[in-house]
């Protein structure tokens, strides 16, 4: 990242940022006007740039052609489906140590917010097996790996993983689906031994079919978490947390691997 | 990690695991046995097991031999100082995009936390630059990175940082002490432009003056957030979240650099 | 309540309710049909019959005339200010000892939510002096206590109560303006000794300023709280919480006054 | 309570403040001394003070004589079983409408706590039917409810309700136990039309179970809530939450009595 990526080209992924509310992940194409309240912007201009540039809308509007980040990739995948949020992601990185070289299964791609994270995550030398019976999801996925510039570090099979999963010695695994519990077997036989996984589950009933599957089918560390995240509006003595806020997306229950002993 | 690594060996980290509250973060050593209340383990037995593996104590417990996360790392660091929890650095690894080869500016070490997480990030051709001014935690930081063989990945500077910093073109920057306002300006300098950072500030009031010291001193899309995380003891039957939860840790405000134009 | 206010009369307050979502606090009045998306009822038609009864709409749906609680009354106040929510209120009603007899001092009335609160907590042998210096929130609050047939324990003082306030020995104080600061002087000298009040706040810096002066303004046992609320839909199988919670309404700080010693 | 009782007097409940970690509610009896860290004090000195007085100790320590609120008398309840905490029984008051001459019939005295509170809210005129098989728990609220000086208002039944509930009509129910489901039935019968009540269930299993018996047995609108609260430690410059928090007491299920039509 660091030395390159700093300038702006055709193609380049770009935050257009104009205020909290009002920032847009867009990628940068010469032939293309990108129109906003404030005026629209020849995203031409910006190649060149720098990030963390200026930009005048037609309305003469300053906007900011900021570096996006892993968060704004996840949070700007195509929300077909319900998916994990950054306060979930960024918990399950750390407790699946997903590091650069991690071979990861993925069970459930969704629109594929879990699955750019991990990539962005084991890249460049690691690589995300991820699972998905639905075409149409398959195919979303796919997109938005490609959007991110990550497809190179993913593998996505459209199957069902309850048929089989091809492959062994994963680092870790990620479950994202209703119904987990035929593919846990299969989950088992694919990690490396040792190897930590997390199952997410929008239920509690889920979290606790989950947590009996995972206790009985070879797995020791048998824990679940929820996340909450909260916004404080910051301003100099008018300061005060966001009224709304996200009760919930989902519960994640971690193990890891053991082997019985024989 | 996959392929090599899940056998353990002379030196090998492991999270020896009883239960879900009596788990240690140990480092191999053929010579050392390792005592608990359910009797003691010669840690010679481990050597080339798989991780994952049962062993037995003295008193014929199970133990199980896991792999640690950068999870385990990180809550396992030394804690003479007040740490950021993984709840909160999972979401700063994602808002600010540390990945394999990032190069990230850390002000304020502390024992290393957050520095082991972001090395396990960006590792193995990323690099952390860390600035701590009290010797006493440089040396913990430096134990700590060693012990989770990190510490090539880092350099850590005693140094207090308002006094400047070394290189530039810095992909992201963390900020954890206590009066980060007079090193801005130099933070501001040491970034690549558009780059993101976070300043975590266990008072509202540090977030107040930080949120004005970003906003003035040339950054932009500068957000306030906290975390909580509760746990939930699934059983069963009998499910519910456990009665005690960490309250606070601290907020973090994030910011990208702009570049004003001239 | 019991033995008699179990059957509906021509001008009984009735919740009614079709459903979670869809669900009306409403006056009974014999000539009124009152119309939703489910068809219309003749209000006249619940007259005689016990709370608790169905009625059914032009559409032949079920609707169901419930008694209406202090939750309903608080939560249906018209909201043309930002009101305390039942989660406050509730607390607020334990931590002010406000029950049968209380004389309470209440500092801006808003549209009367806390107002019906404490008028319900308090009758039929305690009052509420409740001051508004808005003309247009006096009336909105008359209105909303007369709805709630509570207007005889309240006496609405359309005055600013930092000219100073009327009365003495209040049991306790509800203070929610957004400048209380040069009122509180009035305010101790109007509580009986060793009482305790209440300030909301819906920023952290009227928090700190509030704490100030009640540690300097004559009491003790100063100390602030914040009350979140979540929703869990509960349906067996597929029990999970709401996905929106309101994660901020304002913080609470309390106090008892102290008898400096001459 | 104006007028009278701001002076105290042998007998009287007192709630001796040093600061928010150290206070403690007393009844006062002229020959006794009460023994802290900070000198010991003679309860006879408070007689005739008015609430609100200082008292110093035998180590010129200065004490405040507070008056007791509902919250202090709830959370001083002798903790032989888990309590409802304020948090949860100040909602609770609101949307079971306890009030002034209401007649409550709880299930669960446990050791009182919420009875306690139920009594305040509806003395001098209501009344409150409790229900505790256990004869030493019966006992200890016993105990508590005098202390409060609360027996007057309650009614302890040392009972099994699931063999019968006397009387009829009550306005509002509260369920503490851990499987109320065989006594929903005779809950039913014993409340008026309309009438609100609430259960309070630790695990989310018993929320199912619950929520489905109200559903099925003649009530409506049937939901679910959980509370929590947080302290601010407000100091200008340095505030902030406190790092640990009660992260659960239990769910609170609230529902209202409906007819069938026959």
């Amino acid at each position: 990242m660091s030395g390159n990526g700093t300038s702006i080209a055709e193609g380049s992924l770009v935050l257009l940022h104009f205020d909290l509310r009002r920032q847009w992940l867009l990628r940068v194409d010469r032939s293309r006007q990108f129109h906003t309240h404030k005026g629209y912007i020849n995203l031409g201009d910006l190649i060149g740039k720098p990030y963390g540039s200026q930009v005048k809308s037609s309305l003469d509007q300053i906007f900011w052609a900021l570096k996006p980040t892993t968060h704004d990739l996840i949070m700007h995948t195509a929300r077909r489906t319900q998916i994990m949020y950054p306060k979930d992601i960024g918990l399950i990185i750390l407790k699946l140590a997903l590091t650069a070289g991690s071979k990861v299964l993925e069970i459930g791609t969704g629109s594929g917010a879990m699955t750019v994270a991990a990539a962005m995550a084991v890249k460049p030398t690691g690589h995300i097996h991820t699972y998905e019976a639905r075409k149409e999801f398959a195919e979303i996925a796919e997109r938005n790996l490609k959007r991110a510039s990550l497809l190179e570090f993913v593998t996505i099979h459209n199957a069902d993983a309850s048929a089989g999963i091809d492959g062994a010695g994963f680092d870790a695994a990620v479950i994202d689906v209703g119904d987990p519990w035929p593919i846990i077997p299969h989950i088992h036989k694919a990690l490396a031994g040792g190897a930590p996984l997390v199952s997410f589950s929008p239920t509690i009933n889920q979290v606790e079919k989950t947590t009996e599957a995972f206790t009985q089918g070879g797995f020791a560390n048998v824990h679940t978490l929820e996340c909450f995240i909260r916004e404080i509006r910051a301003d100099t003595g008018k300061t005060r947390p966001a009224t709304m806020m996200v009760g919930h997306t989902g519960y994640m229950t971690f193990a890891q691997k053991i082997l019985r002993s024989e």
